[in-house]
């Protein structure tokens, strides 16, 4: 997370530069670090692709995208600049020619370099090609320094913890820990990110965060849209795995953590999996007590009539994929003994809306207790997005000539100026350029997310006992989601 | 503070109903209290004054008044109805046939409410006055019902402990202590009050509220006026006796106070005095540690020239009587053990403004120290007048690619919108007729209160070695003030 560095000469190098992911996320990010100033003196973006194409018009490609997906404003002045950058070179993943070929085009920019370039391999393509390229990455040796070169890879990593474990020790044949930069873009929220500096910064809020003076925690990612083109990937996933297993256990981790001795990737990546090691593991046949599935049906989000999930292209008519999880999670640790941690994600939601709450005791004793007014409990609410905001709810005197309380509501908004706020996608790759892990997962976290989810995930994979469609699109989920709080006397809020 | 009550009948009788108090505080405050109906279906208002006069003149001179004073506008048809409540009486304050008279009057309201109304004595005059009324009222057996009979008292209560001591049981001769309702206006503001909501209403504040958590407290009462007309009182006076032994304490108490049982007076008040019994009392030899006095000279306030204390009218060209008062106060107990509690009033600052500065400690390790950045402590500023809002200062992660941390504040203004928000005096006359006597101070808090700046108050009286003035009109008052805390690591913030 440090940017004050002198960076080396570096190629990034892009696996699936053609991909929807490279279109929308990579290449802007990259534009917008090259405006700031962000991006090494020397580099160069190879843009691998198996299709013939020439560099003209991969770049008017890019271009046209920028257009749409660049935070900041596309400048013919500031492209002339960025593309002179890119190459597009073709290839192709499973022929050892290719990446001989492309040993070449990496060792002549070493030339123009005056130096060897750190290289920075970024695989944006799907789980079933990561084996093949490490392979053929080592056989070529194109990734021959592990001072200098590394490799980005996109979640899955693996589909359970069987596959995780086959993938790290795959990878671990070519690239040392060091050099492997798996990626949770929720990692790279500034709202994510802040939860660090909000915990740790501030000496208010840690005396609170604990067993004593937490009730529950609630982690919402909610998601407006359906399974939309990713049906064939979808349907081999469902919301636990594309979702519980990753992104939310990873706020999860955020908000629970120790406080880290300092802000060394190993130190907080240590605290990260401490969490995960301590998260109550179930047995089978208390899956229905601490999760819930859900699979939607047609509905209404926002005025407009949706489909059913069963109903969307490259979805079985009798698909058991659940697009919508809830999970209890207790930590068996010294600080959050008994504190159960509500974490559920959808799609086809009333909204688009991911947050967490922490919901705060209520009163020991209430001196306010002879008036018939109820007091609410106080709740620290983190938005994520789309509201990147921090609140604070509380008692406070009703104005006028009664002692009355009432709830009331202080915001903070960091990201009011959202021109300002980086895009996770710039965050992470700035960092993988840097050699800064800290908001990457390492290879034990990873296991132990899935070790996390195994119970259940293979709990619902065996039982066929299930009625899908069970939640109406545009609605928070199927009602054994609001049963599993509400049993404890909790409420999504 | 329960205004649910059914209200009987009651006369009020207000001494010096021709001075200024009367003119912008209570004759506004009872109208808008008939406004909001909440004054007892059968009232009379007994305004007595020295002079002669009808009751025509002496309400159309209230009516002008209401119009620069009167929070709500003042309509016709409700003046019609308010006036009628209205009666003059010529009244001479130490003849004994002008009670006897006084009597006859009431016992007239009485026959028209047909019942023993309440009465309740308003005593806005200055407290030279306060024997010879009580001592009438006694003799004449204006106050026959300990039940139905009150009598409110504005300060100053004594200049001393002991004259203290003498006013209290001089009072106790005619009332009995539930009768007698002292006066301290701070603790009708909207905002006094509601630091009771704030830290008893919530679950999140107190555990952070003692000597592990917080560093200091700091309570400012800053005036930008001089002493005006104020003059010969304010000779005797001074900034010590006139705000720090009253306000400046009540509000500390609210600050400081353990949690109480109820909302109970008789609870609050003995919460409030543990406060001041806990204070800890000084020798003489270190009154110069702990207390800085000052007296302001000539300077700017707010763009126009103003004199010097010594050069205002009915002041000593001479004086050594203080304007301005800083004292560090420490408290023997459990909860607040050596933290400084810093106090400071003056006239004639440099801006005006009430408020509560509670910092909190700093962090015990700091996980971003690495980082060059300095972080700022933990505040919560609870805004008294003009201001009245809440804020809290804490860090956060400034929008980038880095994490680096900013200071920000997060504010709530309960009050934002000032025409629902009553003037204190109506709070506290509407809980005199209601018999609430929490916002009243009791005689043991007024004794405890002179004996908390006994010391310092002979030790200045004593002295003659002050070199005033020593601050400028328009300055946040002399350099000790400063020092005090600034050699204990702290800032006046």
């Amino acid at each position: 997370m440090n940017d004050n560095k002198k960076l080396q000469p570096t190629t990034i190098i892009i696996f699936g530069a053609t991909g929807d992911l490279a279109k929308r996320k990579l290449f802007p990010a990259f534009y917008n670090l090259y405006i700031d100033g962000r991006m090494p003196k020397g580099f160069n973006i190879v843009a691998l692709g198996r299709s013939e194409n020439t560099d003209e018009s991969f770049k008017s490609y890019i271009r046209e995208n920028l257009e749409n997906f660049s935070r900041k404003k596309v400048t013919s002045q500031e492209w002339a600049g960025f593309q002179a950058h890119i190459t597009y070179f073709q290839h192709q993943l499973d022929q050892e020619s290719s990446y001989q070929s492309l040993q070449k085009k990496l060792n002549s920019l070493d030339e123009i370099y005056g130096m060897r370039g750190n290289r920075l391999f970024y695989l944006s393509i799907g789980p079933n090609f990561v084996a093949t390229i490490s392979n053929h990455i080592k056989s070529s040796s194109l990734a021959s320094d592990p001072e200098k070169d590394r490799i980005i890879i996109e979640k899955p990593f693996g589909h359970d913890k069987q596959s995780a474990i086959e993938l790290n020790s795959l990878l671990a044949e070519t690239f040392e820990e060091e050099q492997i930069y798996r990626i949770d873009h929720y990692l790279g929220k500034e709202t994510v990110q802040n939860i660090l500096a909000f915990r740790f910064g501030n000496s208010i809020f840690e005396p609170l965060w604990d067993y004593k003076h937490i009730e529950s925690v609630q982690i919402t990612v909610a998601e407006e849209v359906g399974v939309e083109t990713r049906g064939s990937f979808y349907e081999q996933t469902g919301a636990l795995r594309d979702m519980i297993q990753n992104h939310l256990l990873q706020i999860l981790c955020m908000v629970a953590m120790e406080p880290p001795v300092s802000l060394e990737a190993g130190e907080i990546r240590d605290r990260k999996v401490d969490v995960l090691k301590s998260i109550r593991r179930i047995t089978p046949d208390k899956v229905d007590h601490y999760a819930v599935r859900g699979q939607y049906g047609k509905g209404t989000v926002n005025g407009v009539e949706v489909k059913g999930y069963r109903q969307e292209e490259d979805i079985a008519p009798n698909s058991n994929t659940e697009t919508f999880a809830a999970v209890k999670f207790y930590l068996d640790n010294e600080r959050w003994q008994g504190v159960p941690f509500y974490v559920r994600t959808g799609k086809r939601m009333k909204e688009k809306h991911s947050y967490i709450t922490i919901q705060f005791k209520p009163l020991p004793h209430s001196t306010f207790s002879d008036s018939e007014q109820q007091l609410s409990a106080n709740r620290l609410i983190i938005n994520i997005q789309p509201l990147m905001d921090i609140r604070l709810q509380f008692m406070t005197k009703k104005p006028g000539l009664s002692l009355v309380l009432k709830p009331v509501e202080m915001i903070f908004d960091n990201f009011a100026c959202q021109e300002d706020t980086p895009e996770a996608y710039e965050t992470l790759l700035l960092d993988a350029l840097m050699g800064d892990l800290t908001l990457f997962m390492r290879s034990d976290q990873v296991e132990e997310a899935w070790d996390v989810v195994k119970t259940i995930q293979e709990a619902w994979e065996n039982s066929k006992d299930v009625f899908f469609p069970n939640y109406e699109a545009g609605t928070w989920g199927p009602k054994d989601s609001i049963s599993l709080v509400e049993r404890q006397g909790h409420n999504w809020v």
